[in-house]
């Protein structure tokens, strides 16, 4: 994270982002994107413009912060209780969630207001611990498990690659491939 | 491309983007980034800042169009005469000059002035030109040749996701493990 960010949790900067976030979705819903402004936002999150602009630098920074909470996950993976399942259902449900307008609009928000690369790294960050989540439960039931790194560079990379770097439909056939190349020919054999 | 840069090849488009691409350079290089704005980078191109305004829309647009320029490749990869040695040799230098810090710099400006992706587009196209380069020769000497695609998923992309978004040394060792998980696990057996 940013300097800007090392906030402790709880106390008056966690309400002044909850609210500064919460305004800016509100906002955006009722008005567009293109009419958000730092002192419009401020108003509307009862904080002063400088309380912003202190925190999150400018409007572009602030709707990165604001967008990469939007990629949070909201739970943990499905568990069903096999590990090529379970990352299958989930390389599906995140491809299709990352590439829908809103997710697409989500990471390009994350990448242009990133000065210092935190945000990027907060996405990373949630899709690793998801990936870890599943490894962790196969592992524990005793399946074979790929180091995290792998399922990183050949499942999440090529997904978000594609997303951000070539145009193109992907489908959840590219997904399950992905995890069908990772799982079959870059794990050590049994 | 946007249609902002649909231009026909030579003529005065051109000799404008080479001269307003050269000013932003110099200046660059004499003042530092921070100093850039788009009156300065006009009067030394001898353009009107207007020009610049309708061809790049502002002076992020212009900076990532001077950064996807700087990353385009100077030659082919080299010809070492095997598919194997031609890859590493190419994944190698991929990631030194992505991951050298003008190479980081160059990435980064060239996502953050990009609202359609066409810029991050040219970026990927320029290493997948040089993929095919390297695919076409050892099908020519009778090699057996992976698909540009999984070239592109498993090699190039997570190279540059990690750049992008997990902060972090890579080596050369990575570079060549990359080829060597592509070449050995995810092509057809023989």
């Amino acid at each position: 994270m940013s300097p800007r960010q090392m906030t402790r949790p709880g106390g008056r900067s966690a309400r002044v982002q909850e609210s500064v976030h919460a305004a800016v979705r509100a906002l955006e819903a009722e008005q567009g994107r293109a009419a958000l402004t730092v002192p419009l936002v401020a108003a509307r999150a009862g904080v002063t413009p400088s309380t912003i602009y202190r925190r999150w630098g400018d409007l572009q920074e602030l709707l990165s912060d604001v967008a990469v909470e939007r990629l949070r996950p909201e739970a943990p993976p499905a568990d069903h209780g096999a590990l090529r399942t379970d990352l299958e259902t989930w390389a599906e449900q995140f491809l299709e969630e990352m590439a829908s307008p809103p997710g697409r609009a989500y990471l390009r928000d994350a990448l242009a207001g990133d000065p210092d690369g935190s945000h990027a790294g907060q996405c990373s960050a949630y899709a690793a611990e998801q990936v870890d989540v599943i490894l962790a439960r196969a592992a524990d039931r005793g399946e074979q498990v790929p180091d995290a790194d792998i399922v990183m560079d050949h499942i999440v990379a090529p997904m978000i690659y594609r997303l951000v770097f070539r145009p193109g439909p992907m489908d959840a056939s590219y997904a399950r491939g992905l995890v069908e190349a990772t799982l079959s020919g870059l794990m050590p054999p049994r």
